[in-house]
Parts: structure tokens; C-alpha cells; sequence
């Protein structure tokens, strides 16, 4: 297009719309997308406009152009060739959230492909190729070619999606980290779900997070969240549901990046904690009904090495080495408690900003991670402790990072009198599909 | 500062606090406004904080905190040397709104210093500094000593205000203008107070519009930002009162930039139209009012010339020649009456958007403006107007802007029936103060 060309609509006419509450009409959508993807539209005008979604509100059918807008603005891929149903899991993101790693090559394992792609943290929630990347030699970046093969050959694959798809969408999703516009239901919605339906994908399972610990604290948020992308799914032809997941405690023990691959290892190995293996499973069997097998045994799956099999064969296939001794932090710092009692109070946010602050995630998008940092929980909420007993421990290579660690978990924990009752409400608390 | 110090706050916390409703602290707001205008926090930082300012307002101490940060952005002027007492006029800015030309002589024939430090237009408002450009040789960038000079041997000076005053909201300004920002009440006071009390005036008086012509269009907004802005004058030591005019009419009979400075002359000659002497007189009243002269006879001094002395020799020294002839377009365009009938609309907001549109305004910051373009308005509301009676002639140096200035002005105006009852408002609808 000239650069002299008269442009159909005024960014500040679209801005001031939804200010005063109004719609915006598909046309003024489809161009300011497209426009804020040629960089005509400002990223200061793209921050107002986000500020006034956030507190004005989208209705559904703006939300939906939104995401058709972004998916327009770039490449979409197409598995159809495979000769394989596809599905993949969305996470909204959580502390301790490792699921992707075990899930994938359980879901795979039926024979399903589950092309995952994936992206890097920022802030408190960890990315899953920053986890992968743990494993020594183990790529994150694929060529589409590639990708297919690993799909058709091994049936799933964990890789970073190119960035040819929905660029519209990367360029607010920056925009929107850094001008306080990260908790817009609807710029939510039509990040993910465009870049979930531009990546081609035939099933989609949404995991998303309430409580402490996850974007959206409040339950009716995420549960407005959930019913929104799922609406967005179907609308776009894609098989969606979501499971609504508690993320007011750290799922499972590790909280880092090398211990959540080994914590995640454990799992495929048949073990690992309770609520890991319960999160996987319930997702997976949300997976496979959506792509029909709905009586699919995956507990079986895990106990019986079929996963196992095909994480070892992503892995060597991505060049990492599945044996390879994982990297360990050089100093620890392990917190005791203090009195006899019951754990009653684990926070999320806090132990995920404390794991953070020893390295394990980034504060810019340039930052590096490192690897061996990260929390080791030993007892979790229920569990009776004794005085003295171990309740976690930090881990880093540089013992000076564990004075702000452990500001951040002022009050993250608590121990009640022995004998107090607690009960936790459901891991899952609801599905919408 | 050095680039890697460690700022004391975080751009994204202050932006989620007011997008949350909460209030920023004094040392936020400091930190905020002298890391803007270090650019250190982004124009996409801070367009966002302005549409939550918009949408969630700020309290009063918010917005003296604003102000009295982008005060400190800048250096200040003092007119305390001058030995003589100095008030100064604000316009929140109209259609037709030429009142400073005859106000700022006239004021000053009462022996009082009026530093008029004025802007240029942008979109459908004119601004004083174009309007008097019309004048050849007329210059309006003065020095600090010249405007001093001036302001000590003629007592009045019209002139551009120096790049040193207020930089955070000269930046703020144009942001505003690009992010659909422009109509936040704590983000219009502080921006005109910051830079009224930087001037160093010892007394100001607001002239805040209402109306289709005004920015607030409201009354109610209208008075809320006056009082608003009369706190933040005396909060820091300026005798400031404000007068809520209408807006919703185009002031006088003519619209553009040569054209305003003949009708002002024509004032300053003892004529003029009845609507633009009534406001001139009035302002000038509230201004001698509040530097002591409350019985100057303000009436008498426009008849007699003394005005008129004071604007030819301000023109002079700055390089004027209050006798030439000013530019007049090649082309004009007259609008008749199609009935007998009483004129009983004339909208403000088109008629300045009909003059924007024939080249008296301008679109971009650096567009250049037509002086001798403009609208020349033969009857005004309430006139009793016969079939095919001149209503209105369009001038421009090239007749193809008269159809797009006509396409704004369709439905502007209106005429009833032969015998029809008009009443307007009063011009002055109340004082703050």
C-alpha cells in the first residue's frame, strides 16, 4: 500500500468509540489490526485503546473479529495432511505448572498428533521451552518441515511457533506487558485463540486458571475467560472445551525449570505428585474425547511407559539427550518450620515470584534463565509438619538471591495448630464444553 | 543519571493502580512525570495512564501533584522585577475566539503587565498565534529579554511561550491529541495551570467553554473543570477566578486568521459585534478586578483609542505594521437564505470545522495555516433573515475547499418561520472565583 494512501478509518475516532463505551463495527476491527500491523497504528495508540477495552469491555462479536483480524495478519498452518486427528492444551499459565511436558506424549501415545507450540515466560509464570531447554542439546526452534515430520513420525512435538503466525498479536502482546493491560478478558481471549487457530490445530483443550497464582484471581473472570475462548473455538471450527483449574497453590513440588522436567520425568515414570498426575490425566482424557476416543485408559498409558516412549523420542528427536543429567543449583537454602501443626496456606503468586527472583524466570524478554534455579516444596497444604521439619527449599547458583527470595514469601505460609481441618476445594472445579 | 540506576517506581504499578481506581501518591506521581520527560517511562506507558485518568479521574490532590510535577519538568518565569502588577487571560479555546487580540491592549492601557504567552491552532480551534501572523513582518517568537522589555514599555505582549516551560506536558499534550485523550478533565487542568503558572503571572483568569463549539461541550464539565482549575491557581499562589461562557455559536462574525485580526481592530476602533465586545469587557473587568482596578472603566477605554494605542505599538515592536493591508482570499462562496424566516442555529462546531476545512486550522503540527482563509457570518441567532439574504461567505485562495467546507455545514443552521420566538443564553453563564 502507498504510504500516501487515504486510510479508511482514524485510530483516535476507533480509541474514542470504545472510550464512550461503544462498538466497534468488523471494518474499523479488520483495520485497525491491519493497521497496527503495518505499524500505521502507534503503539500509544494501541495502549489507549487496550486501556479502554480493558475497562469498557468488548462484546462477543468484537472479540471474535478481533481474533479473526489477528489471524489475518499473518500465516496459518494446516495439518490436514498429517492423516491424523490433532489437538492441542492451552494453559493460561500457573506456578509449578509443568503439565504440557508429561501430557504431550500421553495424549500422543493413542496416536493422536499434539502439536504444542509453545512460548518462553515472563514474570512469575514459567514458559514450558524454558523448562525444555534444561535438557542438554534440546531445541525449541523447528522448521515447519520439521515440526510435520516429528507430528507424522513420533505424533507430538513441543516447539516455539513461528512467528509468522499472527504478528499482530506478538506485537500487542509486548505492548500490552508493559502498560498495565495484561488482564483484558478480551485481548486475552483473542491473543490465545488466535494463535491456537492460526496454528491449525483440529481440538483444543483450554486450561484455565483461578485463584492466587493466575492471571485471572477471581473464579467468574476465568470462568467469563473460559466461556469466551471456547465460544471463539467453535466459532472458528475448532473442537474447544476448557477446564477450570485451581492455581491458588503451586501444582505439584518443583517450581523452577530443570526440576520440573525431572518432576515431569517422574510422572511419565509412573509416579510424581498427586495433583500432577491428576491435572494430566483429566486433561488428557478432555483431549482424546475431543478427538474420539473418549474410553481411552491414560492412566494406563502412564504406568505402563507408553508415554514414556514418546518423550524420549521428541526429545532425542529435537537433539536433546533423555538420559542426560539435568542442571543443579551450587547452594540451597532449605526453610524449616517452626512449630508442630498443619500446613494450612501455600501461595501460589508468592512462591511463583520468589522462584522468579532466584533466576528461574525473567523480568524482560531478553533476560536469560537460568536453568538450575528453583523451589523444592516438601510438604504441601493438609500435610501435618513437626518444629524443625523441612518445608522448602530454595536452590540457586549465587546464595546472595535468597535474601529477596524469601522477602517474597513473607507470609506465603502458614502453620496451624496440630489438629486443625483443612480441606481443599477440587483441583478441576469445572468444564465448559 | 546514570542509565542502569535503579528507578524508584515501576510505570506498569502506577498505571494498574489508577486502572484499578486507586490513587497515586505524591512521590509516584514526581517520579512518573520526571521520568517522562527523561523517556524513561513511554509514550505507550503513559498513553495508557492517560485513558485510565480519563475513564477513572483523579482527586484534587492528584491533580495538584500533576501540575506542580510538570511545572517542576521546566524553568519558571518572573515578571517580579517588572514593577508592575501582571494578569493574564486563558481560553479554553473556541470558533471565532479572537478575544485576546482586543483584551491584551486593552488591559494593559490600566498600566498592568499582560504577558499573553499563547499556542498555535490544531484541528477546528484557531490559535492567537496564527490569527495574528496574518499581520506582515508580525513575529511571535520573542526572547526572554524582549518580551521583558515589551512587557515593561507597552505593558501587554501576545508571543509564543518558550520550549523551557512545562516540557512533560508539551510531550503529554501531543500524546493526547493522538491517544483520543484530549477531554480528561485532571489532564486539561493540569496541563493549562502547569504552564500558566510556569509563566510566572501573579493573576489569571480562565475563559472555560461550553457548548458544541467547547472541548467539554457539558456545562456540568464544564464547571468542573473550572473549579477545578481556579483551586490549582490559588493552590499555588495565583489569584485565579474563571468566567463559563457559550460556546455553542461562533464568537463574532468572523471565522479564520486575517479576517478575526479586522474584526478585532474594528473593537479596538470602538465597533465590532456586540457578542465579542461583551466578552472582552467582561474579561478585562475580572482581570483588573483581581490586580486591584475593580472600577476601571474598561468601556470608556476601548471608545477613546487608549486601547487601540497600546495594540499598535505592541504590533510595532514586534515587528508589525498595524496599517498594512491583511491577505483576503481570491475566491468566495455565499450562502442566501432559501425563506423568509428568523435564523435560530448556527452551530459552533461545524462552522470551525468549515473554516479547518478552507485552510484556517490545520490537521498536523507542522501543517502550515491559510491566513486569509476563512468564514465571514452576515446574520447572526435571532436575526430576521428574507429569502435569498447573504446568511454566510465562505473565502479561500483555491474554490475547491468550498465543497468539503459545505458538506461540515450541512444541518449547522436553521430558519423557522417568519415570527418565531429566539432566545439565547446569556454569553456569561457564570463566574467561579
Amino acid at each position: 500500500m502507498p504510504e500516501q494512501a487515504i486510510e479508511a478509518f482514524d485510530a483516535v475516532d476507533i480509541i474514542r468509540t470504545k472510550r464512550d463505551k461503544g462498538e466497534l463495527s468488523t471494518a474499523q476491527i479488520d483495520w485497525l489490526i491491519d493497521a497496527y500491523t503495518r505499524e500505521y497504528v502507534g503503539n500509544e495508540q494501541m495502549a489507549a485503546l487496550a486501556m479502554a477495552i480493558l475497562l469498557n469491555g468488548m462484546s462477543r462479536r468484537e472479540i471474535k473479529d478481533m481474533t479473526l483480524a489477528m489471524i489475518a495478519s499473518g500465516e496459518r498452518m494446516d495439518f490436514s495432511g498429517l492423516g491424523k486427528r490433532t489437538v492441542d492444551k492451552h494453559s493460561t499459565g500457573g506456578v509449578g505448572d509443568k503439565i504440557t511436558l508429561p501430557l504431550m506424549p500421553l495424549v500422543a501415545s493413542f496416536g493422536v498428533a499434539v502439536p504444542q507450540l509453545s512460548g518462553r515466560g515472563l514474570g512469575h509464570t514459567g514458559g514450558t521451552l524454558d523448562k525444555l531447554e534444561s535438557i542438554p542439546g534440546w531445541r525449541a526452534n523447528l522448521t515447519n518441515d520439521e515440526m510435520f515430520a516429528q507430528l507424522r513420525d513420533i505424533g507430538g512435538v513441543i516447539c516455539a511457533a513461528g512467528t509468522g503466525l499472527a504478528p499482530a498479536d506478538k506485537r500487542l502482546y509486548a505492548l500490552r506487558d508493559v502498560t498495565g493491560t495484561v488482564e483484558a478478558i478480551p485481548l486475552i481471549a483473542s491473543s490465545i485463540m488466535s494463535k491456537k487457530i492460526a496454528e491449525g490445530t483440529e481440538a483444543l483443550v483450554l486450561d484455565v486458571k483461578f485463584g492466587s497464582g493466575a492471571f485471572m484471581t477471581d473464579y467468574a473472570k476465568a470462568e467469563e475467560l473460559a466461556r469466551t475462548m471456547v465460544e471463539l473455538g467453535r466459532d472458528a471450527g475448532v473442537a474447544t472445551s476448557a477446564l477450570l483449574t485451581d492455581m491458588n497453590v503451586p501444582l505439584g513440588r518443583a517450581i523452577g525449570n530443570a526440576n520440573e522436567v525431572q518432576e515431569s520425568f517422574d510422572v511419565l515414570a509412573g509416579g510424581g505428585p498427586a495433583d500432577i498426575v491428576e491435572l494430566t490425566v483429566a486433561l488428557a482424557r478432555e483431549m482424546l474425547s475431543l478427538v474420539g476416543q473418549p474410553d481411552a485408559d491414560v492412566e494406563e498409558a502412564l504406568k505402563d511407559g507408553r508415554a514414556m516412549d514418546v518423550w524420549r523420542k521428541t526429545v532425542i528427536a529435537q537433539g536433546g539427550d533423555p538420559d542426560a543429567a539435568l542442571p543443579t543449583a551450587r547452594e540451597s537454602h532449605t526453610v524449616t518450620a517452626e512449630a508442630d501443626g498443619v500446613l494450612v496456606r501455600q501461595e501460589a503468586l508468592p512462591f511463583g515470584i520468589a522462584a522468579w527472583r532466584l533466576g528461574a524466570g525473567r523480568a524482560r524478554a531478553t533476560d536469560p534463565v537460568l536453568h538450575a534455579s528453583g523451589i523444592e516444596l516438601h510438604a504441601k497444604p493438609g500435610d501435618t509438619v513437626a518444629a524443625g521439619q523441612p518445608l522448602f527449599t530454595l536452590s540457586a547458583d549465587d546464595d546472595a538471591r535468597f535474601d529477596r527470595a524469601l522477602d517474597a514469601l513473607d507470609g506465603a505460609f502458614e502453620i496451624a495448630p496440630p489438629g486443625t481441618s483443612f480441606e481443599r476445594g477440587p483441583l478441576v472445579a469445572n468444564r465448559i464444553g
